[in-house]
């Protein structure tokens, strides 16, 4: 084998490993994804066993975590990657824990359905979890295709819709307390769907978080704690 | 200049590299400490001058985190360092963002402050906010130490440490929620006493999380989503 030759089979090699990291790391995405709506589901039809589902398909999560988590290390150990191949490995290890967290919220969300699912009765509330479930669902979908595509305004655009979550989110909360309110008997039970909520908007955040690595690595600029307004 | 002069040389120069990037997290990590130590003072004292000091620093924190990020990718770009060097890097990475995260919720802590002294009398709760505070602040403190000392038993303590800061925090919620059934006209302020307990409860996390980053870089193993019996 000629040295060209050699250098193009180490570095086919090395292409289909990073691919195969970053198939990885979409596939475990999908989890997540799946993983949220049905939390949300399982919340607004007071659905425990969808709900035991998601519990269980956490433990899954976590095993896909680590494992791209060594897979990311070992490819930069062994194939010491420059400029763009680093960049998209060192997002590759922040989208992961990125992802991981969203499953620790579903997980979150799911425990909050089983509480609220022994009562029998739907609390108030639901309409804004399932209104809100929906938009941030949306929103990781959003995420992984612009990681997937690499699509920086797609990226920019996520971005921006975290900040129309948040509002959502604001509104919600306003709601729930005046129910609180209107009769305290229920706040324990209104509490567990606002722990419900701040849930899917932490979701929302990981998914932001996720869209300003694409564009980091698209860009090769770091928007983190920054205006998108330049971009 | 020899080869070995100038391996030796290069090594130097990298060394001095690594434990520059190390020491900026450790400072890093000793102005997150200040902030969190602040928020929960300017909470208690109902001081919204000191919380605003804690919403000017977290500016200074999010640029730092940026710069260390940028060092580690550098370093690993350039050095391409192996096994333990690049272990390093790689949970410094990560600690980075745990880090800033935590200036986060210090922040949240700091809004709910100003909004409560603007009501001059000190809501119920405050109490519990200040018992788990000083708790966390300690773990965040051990957590920086084990980092500084690669110190894996310490580390594992503050794992456990964990575990109690949750138990702290479920009866500290349990509280809250009666003072809300008491008196429903305070549910708004409650709440947020509420919010700030579950920011302190993150930033306990977050401080977890470092430990199991200092574990995994002293033992070489990955002890998330793992029971910790074995060590």
């Amino acid at each position: 084998m000629s040295n060209d030759e050699f250098a193009q089979h180490i570095s086919g090699q090395f292409n289909s490993e990073l691919e195969e990291v970053r198939s990885h790391l979409l596939a475990m995405g999908g989890m997540v994804e799946k993983q949220v709506e049905d939390a949300v589901s399982s919340l607004v039809n007071a659905d425990s066993v969808l709900a035991l589902e998601v519990l269980t398909t956490e433990k899954k999560i976590n095993r896909m975590e680590l494992a791209i988590d060594e897979e990311c290390t070992r490819v930069i150990a062994l194939r010491q990657p420059a400029a763009s191949d680093l960049r998209l490995l060192v997002v590759t290890t922040k989208a992961n824990i990125d992802l991981e967290r969203m499953g620790d919220e579903a997980s979150k969300i799911a425990k909050m359905a089983i509480k609220l699912s022994e009562d029998g009765v739907l609390p108030k509330g639901y309409i804004e979890v399932r209104h809100i479930g929906v938009h941030v669902c949306a929103m990781l979908h959003d995420a992984l295709d612009a990681f997937a595509r690499f699509d920086a305004n797609l990226a920019v655009q996520v971005v921006h819709e975290d900040k129309s979550v948040d509002m959502e989110y604001e509104s919600a909360m306003r709601q729930l307390v005046t129910f609180m309110m209107e009769d305290p008997r229920y706040i324990t039970r209104v509490l567990n769907v606002l722990w419900s909520l701040r849930a899917l908007e932490r979701i929302g955040d990981h998914a932001r978080n996720i869209a300003e690595h694409v564009i980091y690595l698209v860009k090769g600029r770091d928007v983190r704690h920054q205006s998108l307004d330049t971009l």
